[in-house]
């Protein structure tokens, strides 16, 4: 699944993560960077305005919206593991995907992927029966939908067992370990921040299918999407970095989606 | 509009409005009643998985599933008026809308149609720009999907307006004025609880596009449904006495939708 | 800690798990029954106009308040474990336990302990950092509260090393093991369902600090409070029927908080 | 009930409005000008971990810590009417005082007042239903506690006759008619943007009790407390040239609840 050598790659972001008056992250600014708009859709973040302006934004764009679903805590953006029964949050994932579609589609686009957040995403790389429920949301709502996880994770391999697409991305500015896994947030390595190192290492995720592992050896990471974060200071700026260094190496920025 | 001389009426109550553990009115009974399920969308009432389950039971009964959409208040139930933006209704509406689609399609059925509940249907009788903005997130989603709303209300003239279909019901157990609106609810006659009054009160709507008002004079009310309460203790017992005679008034209770 | 000899007996109860418009179990019909209300704070259950409602009602009854504290879960009614770091869980219990309490005062009385509900409840039995999380609220509002919980948790632990007095409870309606622990829900002999055995059991618990385990030989559970479930239908008769055992074995039932 | 030649005057500002993840203006800035801080309490804003650590700020500070009780509305951030029955919004405003207070009291300080939020603010300068309610929650919570709010509202009016203390406030960058109301916000010379004519608006409320109207008249505003706000871009900066302002004019600032 490696797009080493298709001579493009996608960039994605999490967007529209603020909630009636609040905001968090510059949605226009990324709007202006990625391909791939991965949109909260009310369960973390995401009121229906915020959806609609964002979806809007991005179908003017040429960004392509993904439905990032979550658990329903609001108060704790969805980064808390929920040990939800996997019937029940097979209805959540598959009503907020459905809410986002039907606000996308009345600006013009519509969902074209799916990504899980925060603490729904860590927990699918390897909680099999949750992974399966998102997977299950998809295909109930529409199989030729993809979705886009942790490469080698529960979520994926569910996915690509029901049919559906499995989209495999990177994270330029995450530390990985010689297994090919991300580094821990709390371990030393775990975050790149020097801005030329992360856009170095997108671009090598992109055109090799490598990154430099902490351990100083090279791991393969073959990946169809490189995932930059949205909600930091300055997370614009090292998103435009990471572009402007994916396309001076020749490649194409665009949606997975195709 | 009125369905006098068609020989078919359309029964409609409100279903799916527990929330997680809490239930609310016999969903299961009134299933084998009513031609039109209005069915909570998750802000008055309604979580995914009673979506689902509710759905599910209208795709198997033949029963047409409508959005009941509502203001964003659970703690309210939706009873309470919420001066919110017109522009934010219409997302709210929207995203309801959408999510119940979604749901619904999962389930071999989708929504047919769409109706307020409480105090936003209450408040679309008069408040010209909530109408709007509620007709206005229909046309967005989809303009083939008819309004179910009280004759002569601000919402049925601004769905009309914009090409939507306008649908008209009637309140068996609700006393009308002579001007043939309802009384309201802490005036004297303002609510008919005799079984049989309230049967022959629909047959009489459904078969002439009347009904006695309390002045003691018959006031023209011609609807298209017939809205039976779901959530009272005796409601699916009234709910059956009124289809059983609107049957044997020899109508078919069937879809308004079709 | 047990109460055998003491001639008194808590029976406490889950009151006030409604929200808005929902109504879950019968409040009326338990608070002449109980000695100690274990009250929903707003977070998985109760709204502030139901927790009056409930609290002004055990005042008039003569029935002890607690906060039943926990994760914030309405969707879920709190029976999902959600992974909140420590922290936040202190700030949440003390912000529900300081509502409920200034509700309570208002109508009369006020919050005598703390029992956790549902998930909460589950996960504190082990969970060290919750436990002493919900020990750190209860600590900062109010020392002199006694927490309510399962013997042998670390929730009871973390509140005797705190200083704060550690209630243990029984349940008359649960198998217990040959250890002592509740035998899980989904084990055979998990529940009593005979009112007659229940009773029997609450007796042997309350007089002898004894219970027969599931392996048919005796166990030791000491308790100061025996614990009635109150949101199953015939969950009022079952309590009456505890209590009079209780009563008919010479025991007073009064709240454990004197 | 003119503060005019006391010698001091409180400086009030709205606090704690963010949630969760969210932030709202510059909670550490504000609390080192302000005297009195008006703490959301969790129903337009305000999770209980952002009202500790503020709360925690204000008690450090010396700032007075005031309970800004909304109407149950996160997504519209308490900016929107909404119809509660008036038992309802006193149980409301009950749970969020007590809450906050309890929060308070565990860092060391408490709640010293009670200030309505956004669409709950406007509705009671003339819903005299409303106003009522929210004294209620404060007569049956604390009756020590002051109200404060606009000059000639509904409200002070309702807490006066509850026997509260009322404490009315000024707007210093709000224009005010010849009336002494303020300006609605979509008319011409509603809001007053220039810095030093805020300031010195502030003064000459503070210390004549009188303000600059639209007309160009003078118009008393007897206020105890001048409201500078905090959610918008450089308004600690304008807090800091009222404060200098006050205090350049001779005046202390402190909160008025001494």
């Amino acid at each position: 699944v490696s797009t080493s050598g298709t001579g493009r790659i996608d960039l994605n972001a999490d967007l529209g993560e603020g909630f009636g008056v609040w905001r968090l992250g510059d949605d226009d600014a990324l709007l202006g960077v990625v391909s791939s708009a991965n949109v909260a859709c009310g369960f973390h973040a995401g009121d229906p305005t915020t959806m609609r302006r964002v979806c809007g934004g991005a179908a003017a764009a040429g960004v392509a919206v993904g439905a990032q679903v979550s658990y329903r805590d609001l108060a704790g953006f969805g980064r808390r593991f929920v040990d939800v029964a996997p019937a029940e949050l097979a209805d959540d994932v598959l009503y907020q995907l459905a809410a986002l579609d039907g606000v996308a589609r009345a600006t013009g686009t519509g969902v074209r992927y799916v990504k899980p957040h925060g603490a729904l995403y860590n927990a699918v790389v390897a909680h099999e029966e949750q992974a399966r429920a998102v997977v299950e949301a998809v295909v109930a709502y529409d199989p030729a939908l993809p979705v886009l996880g942790l490469p080698g994770s529960a979520l994926l391999r569910a996915a690509d067992a029901a049919g559906l697409r499995a989209v495999p991305e990177g994270f330029a500015d995450r530390g990985y370990t010689a297994a090919g896994t991300l580094v821990p947030r709390r371990e030393p390595g775990a975050l790149v921040t020097d801005p030329a190192a992360v856009a170095e290492r997108a671009v090598r995720m992109a055109t090799e299918g490598a990154v430099l592992a902490v351990d100083g050896g090279t791991v393969p990471v073959a990946v169809e999407s490189v995932c930059v974060h949205g909600d930091t200071p300055g997370a614009a700026a090292l998103a435009r970095a990471v572009r402007a260094a994916l396309e001076g190496a020749g490649l194409a920025v665009a949606p997975f989606t195709g």
